[in-house]
């Protein structure tokens, strides 16, 4: 456990401005080849399991009923415990869930946190489902053999209905290229009774040595395990990205008492990126909250933080949502627009964590949940 | 929402001694008889689901296509997409469930605060599936008629194993009597492929007036409703309930900081109990809690709290647990145990939210899960 009590109480400076280096596919930090080239003894190991990546079965078990975990080391169809199915010629992956009863806010509905939570876990079954599952937290075996994770850089989230406590729903997801060396992720939450669309979300990843702290290149191994993954069909289409700008310490909303507990750490020994927008949701006023849903949410993630820091969440809606008159504009349907940052608050500099850009709508002025 | 908006931020009072209440069964607060005697025309609409609660099928969903819950009004035997059973003569409910990516903590190991949610959800499924569940948070129809809801008074978890990430496991919840005026509902964790028991939960549950807020004796209609289910197997025997001792402010470790956030409340407004638990364990020391593992947890509830609160959580050691040389006498097999104190600092008095006594084990050296 040396390792992971060291990790937890560092503050990890991935880059500052990962969005933009992923957009513009430009300026890729170099791959550390020292640490490709030792691992070669490992690669022998598994590369039985890279040739059978395609292969069709339904029936692994009993190869792996020595481990509890029983990860799948050939690509499964079917998953009747996950409820998950690989469809679409292949490539997606669908995946039955039931909003369960603490994954809900005071009115019943599913909050951000559970449904980004949802969409965390059938990323990861997708790649559990696809055989290439490596000792990590949705890393390939490729991956794990070059010492790399999966960092995110850019997610959106557009929520057209909140799924209600006991809803059936089935959420998709799928993989496709962003750039040469990013990947782009996509989800549809849909009512399993109507087929309605409840949300679509998009989101780009990048690869991390998980020793230098550096972003890396793809390398041609970890191309040739997924691409075979990767499809063209984007759930939302994103003409020209909106630079989110930053906001200063004279923020309308904002609240500085946070601390990341020891319970907000994930498989990979960070806070989790669901917990940042927790918080970036602590700094907006109770009574907009209670009256407004959110709509839309972008976020660019900058920088992980560790569990020692001591996180400043800050809130600005924008000029133009006329904010003496916020009721009667919302009222009317006129969307408001909030920007967002997460820092923290050093001695010298504060540091950027996450900003983000989120839309609202009124309330349904009763609880009587609508049909979708 | 006003209604939510106010209970959001009002402290309930609930009782100072709800666990001797009920232990004793004695001096329960009067029936709030009004309120009974008000509602008679609301019980005769519902009058036709309470006697065909034993009513078996499998198919009411035409019935409910109406609604987006689809909350069945007669017992249920097969849940496929809760994959949910009912078992033994009818009266037991067996959920399979998978530990998710984000039920985890950074050892892989399912967190406490995870199993405690899944206890919540199949004690929830429980009810869902027997036709029973009214308009509330796991009341039944005879409950939302009197204006009842469960709160819990105490609960006990043995933790034999802890599940890891991706492990299948079985889920197992029945009810019993406790007392003339309450319910106990235990759980079995088990391993879905070897059957070992990893987990036993037993709890203990009395009504409230939602309105009066003060406890009330169980009304025949209600005992009508639940007592087909009840039965008389126990998991944990308590022969002599161990009365937990009052931290006072000199506890050796503390934690002040702590305030409840907005996502903290669940449907009945109020901060769920589970959000506690990990309260207590935020006041253990770091060091301890990356070397050691939980494996009996006892709580008391004494009091609810709203999000306007500021809590402290207490903790200290039993004296023998030798605590000048911790380490080697847990190495040794030796189980060390702690007391935990919740409240809220208030300008005259501290408010007790809850007590708990802890018990820990050495975690294995490595994180190579053994097989169970």
């Amino acid at each position: 456990m040396a390792a992971s009590f060291v990790s937890y109480h560092v503050c990890y400076n991935t880059s500052y401005s990962i969005a933009k280096h992923i957009v513009s596919n430009l300026k890729l930090p170099k791959l550390d080849r020292s640490r490709n080239g030792s691992t070669s003894s490992v690669t022998k190991i598994n590369a039985a399991t890279v040739s059978s990546i395609t292969q069709v079965t339904t029936d692994v078990h009993t190869k792996k009923e020595q481990t509890r975990q029983n990860i799948p080391t050939i690509k499964q169809f079917v998953d009747p415990h996950r409820q998950g199915l690989i469809i679409d010629n292949g490539v997606t992956y669908r995946q039955t869930v039931v909003i369960r009863s603490y994954e809900v806010g005071p009115d019943k509905t599913a909050t951000l946190e559970s449904i980004l939570n949802l969409l965390q876990e059938t990323a990861l079954n997708h790649v559990w489902m696809s055989g290439l599952l490596g000792d990590g937290f949705g890393a390939t075996h490729g991956m794990t053999r070059n010492n790399l994770m999966w960092v995110v850089s850019r997610m959106q989230l557009q929520m057209d209905h909140y799924p209600i406590w006991g809803e059936v729903l089935k959420l998709d997801t799928w993989v496709g290229a962003s750039g040469k060396h990013g990947m782009r992720r996509d989800w549809e939450l849909r009512s399993q009774a109507t087929g309605v669309v409840f949300a679509r979300g998009t989101s780009t990843w990048v690869m991390m040595n998980q020793k230098t702290r550096r972003l890396s290149k793809m390398p041609d191994e970890v191309k040739a395990e997924i691409s075979p993954w990767f499809i063209d069909k984007q759930t939302i289409t994103v003409d020209t990205l909106e630079k989110i700008k930053k906001l200063g310490d004279t923020a309308k909303y904002a609240t500085s008492s946070l601390k990341p507990k020891r319970s907000d750490l994930d498989m990979n020994h960070h806070v989790n990126n669901v917990k940042y927008v927790g918080w970036l949701l602590e700094a907006m006023p109770d009574k907009f909250m209670d009256e407004h849903q959110l709509t839309d949410i972008i976020l660019e993630y900058r920088r992980e933080c560790g569990s020692s820091d001591i996180i400043q969440s800050l809130s600005e809606p924008d000029e133009d949502n006329r904010t003496s008159n916020e009721s009667l504009s919302s009222l009317n349907g006129m969307q408001l627009k909030y920007t967002h940052i997460l820092q923290t608050k050093g001695e010298v500099r504060n540091e950027e964590i996450v900003r983000a850009r989120t839309t609202w709508r009124k309330k349904h002025s009763n609880m009587q949940f609508p049909m979708y």
